[in-house]
């Protein structure tokens, strides 16, 4: 089998190329409709209608729908991470009201996957097979420890902290997002009645201001610990 | 309507005493079964089961199984913020880390109450009526601003850093709580491979330090604002 995988007839290769492409098309479907409704509003039949599939069909690419969406937010942790890892390397070193800023929009211009990011502890990782689940887990904890290892060089953070910071801001930036609920009958009801009007979340002003000041804390317990780690 | 409502009969006083006692048996039952497993595991023929109800008559209490969650979770609103306000009175004032310690501790002693945490915004407030959205949202906001007011009191902080803080602290509570799976096959595979290490969350110190630092944070600005507002 592995001698098979290594020199592939053409004919093998041909029909690998064209599983990757039905793949591709599934992963696209599925994210043209979350990105249009939100993720818990999408069926395994309205992918497979997007897609001009059977259910059954779809089902021989991926396992469930969560399985599908999983591989999409495994996709964001790589898109998320490159682009805030080169933005991060612009910065000057030590300012950390910059990287808060920087971390917060770069999740708010990615509602798609924050949304993700909320429904895959609670959804997504619990209706697929623990082999999806370490893929996936492999995936994610790779970009952490990618950014992780940028926040540490911009910010003289421990390796821990800089942990703490991305599990703030990724889980924050899922949980502000749901509870702003842009665009449905419920942001409407919290605009319409004055007593609600502190449940209108605004979500990267308080994501910035959430994370500008977890990041000042951690360095000045940093500092507090070894003086010569400050920037 | 009024009238009959402000001098009951006697049976309609019975009956309205035997609607509320049904109410909360339902909710008892739900509360239950919701610890026991986990919320999103518990449906409503479950609940009308546990009960000894059938279904269709349920209806006529909750209009649907995420109405009877709702109601849960703003009785773990009631209940978290009643405990927690009684143990920030016991603190010294200005002790941020202590604060930062009782409100991780109050949450991780009730996990039912994280799940919920994180399942409304996700789904609970998604399947109701905005009439429950409203009862919900104005319960779950009096005791923010309960807990917000004896934040500022500790720990001489804004009144908008002190909902920053609770919504940090509840959300990640939830958020935290679903990614360490207590008990699940998830939480098996990442104890059972060395390179899933960084998925094993430690919900009550990771919670306790990201609480910390921010509270540090929030207080080096407001102080760097207002020097005499230092404790």
């Amino acid at each position: 089998m592995l001698w098979v995988m290594s020199t592939p007839s053409p004919q093998r290769a041909r029909s690998a190329a064209a599983k990757q492409q039905r793949e591709r098309a599934i992963l696209d479907a599925a994210r043209s409709l979350g990105a249009e409704r939100s993720v818990r509003e999408v069926t395994l039949t309205d992918i497979a209608a997007a897609v001009g599939m059977h259910k059954s069909a779809m089902l021989r690419y991926f396992e469930t729908r969560e399985q599908i969406f999983l591989a999409l937010t495994a996709e964001g942790w790589e898109d998320w991470s490159a682009e805030l890892r080169a933005r991060l390397g612009e910065l000057a070193d030590g300012d950390s009201d910059a990287v808060a800023a920087v971390i917060a929009q770069s999740l708010v211009a990615r509602p798609f996957f924050c949304d993700l990011l909320a429904q895959a502890p609670l959804n997504l990782e619990r209706n697929v097979s623990l082999e999806s689940v370490y893929e996936f887990k492999t995936v994610a904890l790779g970009e952490v420890a990618a950014v992780a290892g940028e926040l540490c060089r911009k910010l003289t953070l421990t390796d821990r902290s800089a942990i703490d910071v991305i599990a703030t801001a990724t889980s924050m930036a899922g949980a502000l997002l749901q509870m702003a609920a842009p665009g449905t009958r419920l942001r409407t009801l919290y605009e319409s009645r004055p007593e609600l009007a502190h449940a209108l979340v605004d979500v990267e002003p308080q994501l910035t201001r959430i994370l500008a000041a977890l990041l000042a804390g951690l360095r000045a317990t940093t500092t507090a610990m070894d003086p010569s780690a400050s920037a």
